[in-house]
């Protein structure tokens, strides 16, 4: 019954080329910055006209990596520690029927580029080349409900890592330092996993490792990739 | 590249058996009622598990009866007057690529019936038995953007009618007197016609006839309608 087919409008493009390190929820790392490339059809910017009158815009994407064979009607949310579940429909989780994720976003800028009109948004949780299927004004009349309580997710919404980063890898690091930073802040962490481990992400060019002891995260190294032989021609 | 096939996970029961009259937004009629009954995987509750800390939901749900033989990059919002044209991404029009609605609703029951377990909300803007893909908890500290600017749509979120309905009428209606009321304030019109005209509406079991002149709308009829004999069996 109202089986329906979807086509992505658009993809966007961030940092995060693996699922390792996204944030738990849009706006928790607000320096972030995503490229919302769009479809030919699309291309010429006319289903954008008044757009910039709003601050912020909701995108529904697909959780394209978060696919499984079978499906569970529970979920064990990072935050409850990685033990307690609870319903798919009482959780943000990607892993959820018909995979689709939604995420509120600030609307940057609206450039025009040989590709096309893009919007540049920034606080965007979304892996780098998430399919979107439609984006839509933010209302704030309608969309935000200040009283609303937020169940579980209450408790931990507040919680942050502090960060610890040398001047010598903040440098390299440049512009990206910032997001990062909010990133890592959040606590890319499984909860379930003890102190004291390694743990490598990758972000933008770089691959960063870091540990984490208590609420203190330190970064041990970050790399800057080089780029794959196979990519250059000539 | 990602066509992407969903299936309804419930649908919504609502008193809208036609579109005129839909308020324009989830939350203009917060005393609407709607039963989302799930479909049959979903139907023990499993995946509802929590749902009960969050005192809001999101829905992202079909525009079923939306669907037009061509598409239009640009609508025009009635709030505008009908005459404006803005982009189909800077509108919550119903008439847009993949016809998927986003609303968020109050969540305030959950009942175990023999059609398996059902949430009750309120502030639900939907056609009845619109299907519904997905549904999320609303996380305050993440949805709620306070600030945000609403473009075109702030200058109108205040707009309301009065509404003048009879002593006799407003006792036909009973329990749906309220939820109706608050749905004729919302100015069902499409904004560009003029006054005067007489206008029909179908609410749950009743037929409304109503008409405007300035700020006011004043309710001329309420019918209950008839059982269709087609649904009696002896």
């Amino acid at each position: 019954m109202h089986e329906h087919l979807i086509k992505p409008i658009a993809i966007i493009k961030t940092d995060f080329t693996d699922k390792f390190g996204i944030p738990r929820q849009s706006g928790r790392a607000p320096s972030l910055l995503g490229r919302i490339i769009f479809e030919k059809e699309f291309k010429n910017g006319e289903g954008l006209k008044c757009i910039e009158e709003f601050s912020h815009l909701w995108l529904i994407f697909g959780f394209s990596e978060a696919i499984k064979d079978s499906f569970s009607p529970t979920v064990r949310p990072p935050r409850l520690g990685g033990n307690k579940r609870v319903g798919v429909f009482a959780s943000r989780s990607p892993f959820r029927p018909n995979s689709l994720g939604l995420s509120s976003v600030k609307l940057e800028k609206i450039e025009k580029t040989e590709d096309g009109v893009v919007l540049i948004v920034s606080g965007a949780d979304l892996l780098d080349g998430t399919p979107i299927y439609d984006i839509k004004p933010y209302l704030p009349f309608t969309d935000c409900h200040t009283g609303a309580r937020g169940g579980y997710a209450d408790n931990t919404a507040d919680y942050k890592l502090d960060v610890v980063i040398s001047d010598e890898f903040s440098k390299l690091l440049g512009e990206k330092l910032t997001p990062l930073i909010e990133c890592l802040a959040d606590d890319p962490r499984p909860s379930y996993q003890e102190d004291g481990r390694e743990y490598g992400m990758s972000f933008s060019d770089f691959e960063i490792k870091f540990t984490v002891s208590g609420k203190t995260l330190t970064v041990l190294s970050v790399i800057k990739k080089q780029f794959d032989k196979n990519s250059i021609t000539n």
